[in-house]
């Protein structure tokens, strides 16, 4: 059978940098079509986009991803050249290893064995690939799925192979995910010397009060699958760099990290009323990263805890936390979501590895979730 | 006799931008040694002070003042060429105009008038020039006054020529100035990413009440003489320009502009006890650019009161508004101090000038000054 390791070896030496996909969809193409899968190849603006399917009926389960990975950073820090895969003390080194070019690579072993070993399985099974997880988002995975959408083709479960687990593979398992909306504000006020007070209007005093409240807000306490909504100031600017001028604007940018307890609409209106509480002169421009999507429970939560339990002899733990996926986007078709994937300890830092004893785990549970719900 | 405009056009000529003088002092001299001043030249470091005294006996009457200007910002956005003074329309064009080189050539020729016209005057005349009044103020008119009170020489009434009036030469004379101080604030948190709250402590919360109570406080009342005392953030930045990273610190710069009614003692202990009430991690860096200081009555103002109205027939305004001035140093040693100087709608900007027939009514001022004060 095929080796997941020099499958991983194979994408991790092809330096596919958002959006570059490096040939990386060709080589899982290679793979895929001699199991029966047919290969559509969807390129949107710089974006490469892979839709493979291999039967037509349902249910219809669904590998998803990215061959795509972030920049290196400085390559003089790397123990290893990073797109020079390099074994060493039982772990793999190379940037896209953990995030997530080993799980494409036990995504596809997995399946290859699968289709071998049940040919007459139940269902179909698919694989959506993009090349630009990592990067605005907006040609991949969500174009995919307006794609099929359009002509009504549904996916049932779906796994994403991002890096989920912290200590060993499986250990954490994520079924939703919070929203993110981010919020750019300028509030306005009128420039002038800080000698002559009654002639300005200071907009860090006239905000002050209004990020006071924003601060101490509690917006909601969660619930069973979310942690209470979390709002963050990441940016706050104003001055013009000398101490005795009064700016006139204030920018600030903040992020809502949100459950399913609220919309982004309501997250907008609640924040719009404390500024116009306090009688401000601003702007606003919202940019929404995503809903908050969740997996309750279902025949996907079933099969992967099994599946790990099996494999592994551990209990997985569900989770909505960390930051967002394209999960977000396959999530409001209708679909089961569970990202399951290798540890993230070292994802987008230098000297990313995985483990490759777990990636061989992880080709396992994979197997196991497609006989568990397929064979 | 010598022409008040003439002499401020040598002056104009001499390109002398903080800290150089450029020969201004010289000329000076040259017109002070024939009248019997003592001219002393005092280097501090860039900086080129003059101290001239006529006369050892009391009072001692100062005219202070600067012969630096500041730059001439975009030259082709004037009218001439800055340092070629050029008459047009009744006015005087070049930099240095109004701040303040006509006033030192209206001091000067007052003084040559009323040393010819009364050559048994009371008292002593002396004049306190600096090159580095629009620079850093370390090498300018404190050293001179260091200097005098190391050796117990004492000014009694001392007129600073810089820009008080407003519409016409003398409807605002400044028998004070309010104290300037500045604090360079720091406040630490946590540094993290927006989805793990729990990890983080974002600075910017953790200031946000303080900056609306800082911002909300009534320092003191002002009174007779001073407005309140006034708060400013002049600069607040925080963040790494990521929206998805909660900054480990925040940068604020403000700046409290004070009356007699506080000292910077009393500020700084009321803002680190706002500080240290909200619980705050915070370094501060306070920089003292003055304390305010007050003439409220005597002869000094009597006698500006008196020349302004024989001269220009109307009442003056005393003022306490406005930036800081040499003014502040000068006071501490128990002097009597009035600025008095041209229109200041100019200063500072393309384009400066002064109304000729003001200055020629600025050397009269001057010279009833001296009149009312030592004839
Ligand atoms: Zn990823
Ligand atoms: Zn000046």
């Amino acid at each position: 059978m095929r080796d997941v390791i020099e499958l991983t070896k194979d994408l991790i030496s092809k330096a596919s940098v958002t959006p570059e996909d490096a040939g990386c969809q060709l080589l899982m193409q290679d793979i895929l079509a001699p199991l029966g899968f047919n290969n559509e190849t969807m390129v949107f603006e710089d974006t490469t986009n892979l839709w493979a399917r291999k039967g037509d009926t349902k249910p219809v389960f669904c590998f998803a991803g990215h061959t795509d990975v972030v920049p290196t950073g400085p390559v003089e820090k790397w123990q290893f050249d990073p797109f020079i895969p390099t074994e060493k003390d039982g772990f793999l080194f190379g940037r896209g290893t953990a995030d997530m070019k080993s799980s494409l690579a036990a995504m596809l072993c997995a399946t290859e064995r699968f289709v071998k070993d049940y040919p007459d399985h139940k269902g179909s099974i698919a694989f959506l690939v993009t090349s630009d997880e990592e990067g605005p988002f907006i040609n991949g995975t969500t174009r995919v799925i307006d794609t099929l959408e359009a002509r009504n083709e549904k996916i049932d479960y779906c796994i994403v192979g991002e890096p989920s687990s912290t200590k060993t593979t499986g250990d954490i398992i994520k079924n939703g995910r919070r929203g993110s909306i981010t919020g750019e504000l300028t509030v306005k006020g009128v420039q002038g010397h800080v000698a002559y007070p009654h002639l300005v209007k200071n907009p860090i005093h006239l905000f002050a009060p209004a990020l006071a409240e924003l601060s101490g807000t509690v917006w909601d306490e969660g619930n069973a699958f979310f942690p209470p909504t979390s709002f963050q100031v990441s940016n706050i600017n104003a001055g013009t760099g000398a101490t005795n001028v009064v700016p006139g604007e204030i920018h600030v940018n903040f992020n809502f990290r949100f459950s399913t307890e609220l919309t982004a609409e309501e997250i907008k209106s609640r924040v719009t009323a404390i500024l116009d509480k306090h009688g401000l002169d601003y702007s606003i421009n919202w940019i929404l990263s995503g809903n908050p999507f969740i997996t309750e429970a279902g025949s996907l939560v079933d099969a992967c805890k099994a599946s790990i339990s099996q494999i592994m002899g551990f209990e997985t733990e569900l989770s909505t936390a960390g930051g967002t996926s394209d999960g977000r986007f396959i999530a409001p078709t209708g679909a089961q979501v569970i990202e399951l994937g290798p540890e993230n300890g070292t994802i987008h830092k230098v000297d990313e590895c995985v483990n490759i004893a777990n990636v061989k785990a992880l080709e396992k549970i994979y197997y196991q979730v497609l006989v568990n719900l397929l064979a």
